[in-house]
């Protein structure tokens, strides 16, 4: 355990709420801030984690807890990734090792792990409205709690942030939005707001023009009396309109910064002023990602999160030496590959990413390709539209995003892409268990989703070589939109032959002939199902499995060849056993009326926590065990 | 077909392409202006449709076809009803009678109906994103096009606008954004973006400010060098930062405006000069939404769209006088009307709409409990996420969503409100086909994208006494949130009692009993289950009927006995046959292994087009013909 505790002697040994906190004088927060750095670097370099956003915000993390009565008072984070010093000061520090782990604590805010938790998040651009949810209660109870909301400059970029700040202009309720601008979501920010609050933070010409209107009402004190009104009435209003906010201003609220987000001292006095300060407000300080550990300041994207240990000085790995074998790409990886390759011989393919570049591997397709590859900022819904608008002028567009990010977008899938019948790939990174990220991250609902919708195809590929022919097939495939999911993670490792071959749409394959159970899988968690049938032989029981690549069209020909076959069938997939995979193939068999049982294997109706993706695929029945399980069950050897 | 054409002797008679229009002089646009204006009076006081924004945007349209050089350049309208002239102008004028009628032309833009409807459209927001794809598209094609992108104060207040302005400011790629500015999207528009054009069009501190600076440079003219210095310096920098579009420039628009939106002589000649201006730049155009027609200028939210004919002069309905009997209320106003008598009740419901407090009759609540109920703005994701902070505070929000648009609030419905199993309730109104409005607008796919959220319950009322029971019954539930969906338009007419009655959540009720097939149905569209089943009676067959009510949790008992006293069972449902509701009777009988067949009665696989509502069931055979031509299938009556 003495790995998991703050240094004896140190303040944060004796802070384990923020009751602790406020029991310091302010000239202390510094100290405490440098410790609490300090034990977030020891402890993610042993066990892992994200990394960057938290040390960014240690400063703010100790200034809010100091001034504000939290729990009472509301602090709302948002993305939540950055979170790790909040939790350590609210409780959790003895659990922090654990964070991220199976049956350990998340790795973001979460309601059920913490009353200081007010709102779980893990997606981006949430805490303004919710924050202001919380606010109108507040009002509706006559309460006097604050309500602070903390927003990073990428998560502003998404539109609900701004959806929410033009309400609460309007609502004018009392709260404050904390803007945490390090100039950096995960990947580097884009966007013309991320421009603009690097014209503030560096003054270019905001600060000298306010300098200049000053300099020239200087020059005007000794003129006469009309000069002087003119000039009073200028200072009133000039001021006001020149000041770096403009932008928050227009929306209704007060703008107060930039501050210097690592010092804790001004950080303290600003939020004790802005108490006092009612409506809604914005408080935009400046911090650097990964302060205070030099490896995470010089490259911030890598530095985002890590899994392994490092060396707390050096940054360098301290993961065990590999056998020397390469172990297998990741599908990420073999999509980036592909996309490129694809790119080179179609010169129509354009490609895009919210905010994604490195977690989507499309890094490169943007440096191969800087012309046709984007990334459009934490804005999933502007994706899949400008998708589409590429695609009404010739363009094939593969669009890359997580499967959980694509239910930003999911209006704009059915509205703007598969109404108009237009031909946009969907490259879905991250379908399945994700594993450590959890529930918010987990990609679970996608083939349910987009079987609905009209003009799709649902496929996923079982391999790499089976992703890289179902991305080179949609390339030539225009009569319809085109869904590839794929899981989190490495790859099969097999032996890919050069280019690429057609795929027949809609078309299983059988991977072995098997006795009265067949297995119809979707996706690459069909390699557990060989696994499986190792351990089923040695019981003397041979299963039938079919890798089925299409949720939609479904392969109904090859259901028909096992229903005649096959007394039992089992469908697995990862991810919702409601509406999805397994659903079509039951729509399908149930239509039939015929007696062969349908058993859906997936995730089930209820929300999963975190854990590696194996742990939670075992936990959820869909790893081999389960697989095995389930055939036993079908066969009356189990009950 | 006289009434379908323009006057004899108008210019309008000889315009059928905007190459016609290109012929006039511009001191004649005007003329086609007021002529274009009665034409779309002449025939929706006729024919009906959508009508405010149309006569809005009359000089506008005529003024862009002149200018740009359309279908070359792309013209790009968000929403779309204000498409009206547009279509006029541009090959539909003899079919504009036909608008949103069944088999007739949309009445939004719609690619497959003509080359220069270069977007469909229908939900808001598109337009920045998809017109920023032609706008890349055209670049990487090296082609000299325009793009214009037509969007309106209340669309912008939309997420993915932001979203698309801000990758647009820093891609930098030539395209024009139009503003119009009406103050209105179809209820008063709300929010802080408002409050802002308002501030810039009635000049209170923009133009103020802007004169004043003027004048001091004036005083200043005469002043030494180094004060001209500074002035000089103070006019290039001060000039740029107050300009009225802070806001647009802020993210890299250049901002032009605010001209008025009903010159066409004016818009005209900006229209001209911006072509010459590279860049993304933004016009802002003030218009007045029915401009031209009396009783729409002063009633806008009323006028935004009328289905009954009307007098051209006064406003007065000419729909033929009714028999004195009143119809049955809509189930929107069963709602609003349920909602406001359980807010009496339980001080704790508060209510939200994006946009739609007429729509969704939202109004009762608003004016009888204005702190406790909230329309903010075009803006669904923070609508849901804004509901989920309520909640976090023992609040018991109702979200009031249109289906269609609910699908822009999904990842909200997951991550904020499922996830952390906060006890929204959802009343999705417009649930099915919705009749004129069309593709973009049917409410087809929420039973299959709602039903694979855990935490979520999903019902829907076969009846106006179900929607309020339902409604009471979700009010006192905690455990999880809740969607109850309801189709647009009149309830069954049923006598109402007084109060409210809990109902048994999950559970379903028999309607009748019958003969080997049984009809399990799913809402309103279980009232056609009693048309068919009379016409059935007329051929000897008895059908069993079963009102669901529950698509999750699914009434697994009902079903066990359906199975045991039926040979064959018809689901039956207003949305998607994939994963809805048909689907899940389907997941539990193929897990039985049962030789009982499952008929899956609902929208096929395919974009439906407009049409009443009735026409629609019928055509894609829901309505009570389909249904007695299922039954006689099932029976080996038919084949």
């Amino acid at each position: 355990m003495k790995d998991y505790k703050p240094k004896p002697g140190t303040l944060l040994e004796h802070i384990r709420t923020p009751d602790d906190l406020k029991k310091l004088e302010p000239e202390q927060l510094q100290e405490v801030c440098d410790q609490l750095r300090e034990f977030i670097i020891d402890t993610v370099s042993v066990y892992g984690g994200h990394f960057g956003a938290s040390l960014g915000v240690v400063e703010l993390t100790v200034a809010m807890h100091y001034v504000y009565n939290t729990p009472g008072d509301r602090i709302v984070w948002d993305v939540g990734h950055q979170a790790y010093g909040h939790k350590i000061l609210t409780g959790r520090r003895e659990d922090f090792h654990t964070n991220r782990k199976y049956k350990g604590i998340s790795g973001f805010p979460k309601r059920s792990e913490s009353e200081y938790d007010t709102f779980g998040v893990g997606h981006s651009s949430t805490s303004i409205s919710a924050g202001l949810g919380m606010a109108i209660a507040r009002d509706l109870d006559q309460s006097d709690r604050k309500i602070v909301s903390v927003i990073g400059d990428g998560a502003m970029t998404g539109g609900m942030a701004f959806e929410a700040l033009n309400n609460a202009g309007a609502l004018k309720s009392d709260m404050l939005v904390v803007l945490n601008d390090n100039n950096m979501s995960i990947d580097p920010n884009v966007g013309a707001l991320k421009e603009y609050l690097a014209e503030i933070t560096t003054s270019k010409t905001f600060n000298k023009m306010r300098d200049e209107i000053y300099d020239l009402l200087g020059h005007l004190k000794g003129a006469g009396e009309k000069m002087r009104k003119v000039a009073s009435k200028l200072e009133r209003t000039a001021v006001a309109a020149i000041t770096p906010g403009a932008l928050f201003q227009a929306l209704g609220f007060k703008y107060y910064g930039p501050v210097d987000g690592h010092n804790v001292d001004a950080l303290r006095r600003h939020l004790e002023d802005l108490r006092t300060v009612s409506g809604p407000k914005l408080l935009h300080i400046v911090t650097v990602k990964g302060k205070g550990f030099a490896p995470a300041e010089r490259e911030q994207t890598k530095w985002h999160a890590q899994s392994s240990p490092f060396d707390k000085i050096t940054g360098k790995s301290l993961a065990k030496a590999t056998t020397g074998k390469t172990p297998p790409p990741k599908y990420q990886d073999v999509f980036g590959e592909a996309l490129v390759e694809l790119a080179a011989k179609n010169e129509q393919i354009v490609s895009m990413t919210p905010a994604m570049p490195s977690g989507s591997s499309l890094w490169p397709m943007m440096n191969t390709f800087p012309d046709r590859a984007f990334d459009v900022g934490i804005a999933e819904q502007h994706a899949v539209t400008f998708a589409a608008g590429l695609a009404t002028e010739g363009k094939k567009p593969f669009a890359a995003l997580y499967s959980t990010f694509l239910q930003r977008a999911y209006d704009q899938v059915i509205h703007d892409v598969a109404i108009q019948k237009l031909p946009v790939v969907f490259c879905i990174d991250r379908a399945g268990l994700v594993g450590a990220d959890g529930p918010t991250h987990h990609g679970l609902y996608d083939v349910a989703y987009l079987r609905a919708v009209p003009n799709m195809i649902v496929s996923s590929p079982m391999d790499e070589q089976e992703l890289r022919d179902m991305m080179y097939t949609a390339s030539e495939y225009d009569e319809a939109a085109w869904a590839i999911r794929y899981p989190r993670g490495r790859s099969t490792g097999m032996d890919l032959r050069d280019g690429f071959e057609k795929t027949d749409i809609g078309k299983g394959r059988i991977i072995r002939e098997g006795d009265k159970v067949a297995v119809l899988s979707f996706g690459p968690i069909g390699n557990y199902v060989t696994e499986a049938t190792e351990a089923l032989m040695d019981d003397g029981i041979d299963i039938g499995h079919f890798d089925m690549r299409y949720a939609k069209p479904l392969d109904t020909e090859m259901i028909d060849y096992v229903l005649e076959h096959y007394e039992h069938i089992i469908t697995l997939e990862d991810g919702t056993c409601l509406g999805g995979f397994g659903s079509a193939v039951a729509e399908y068999v149930a239509g039939k009326g015929v007696a062969v049982p349908v058993k859906i294997m997936g995730v089930p109706d209820a929300i999963i926590e975190h854990g590696t993706q194996r742990e939670l695929h075992d936990e959820v029945g869909i790893g081999p065990a389960g697989i095995v399980e389930n055939v036993k069950k079908s066969l009356g050897i189990l009950v």
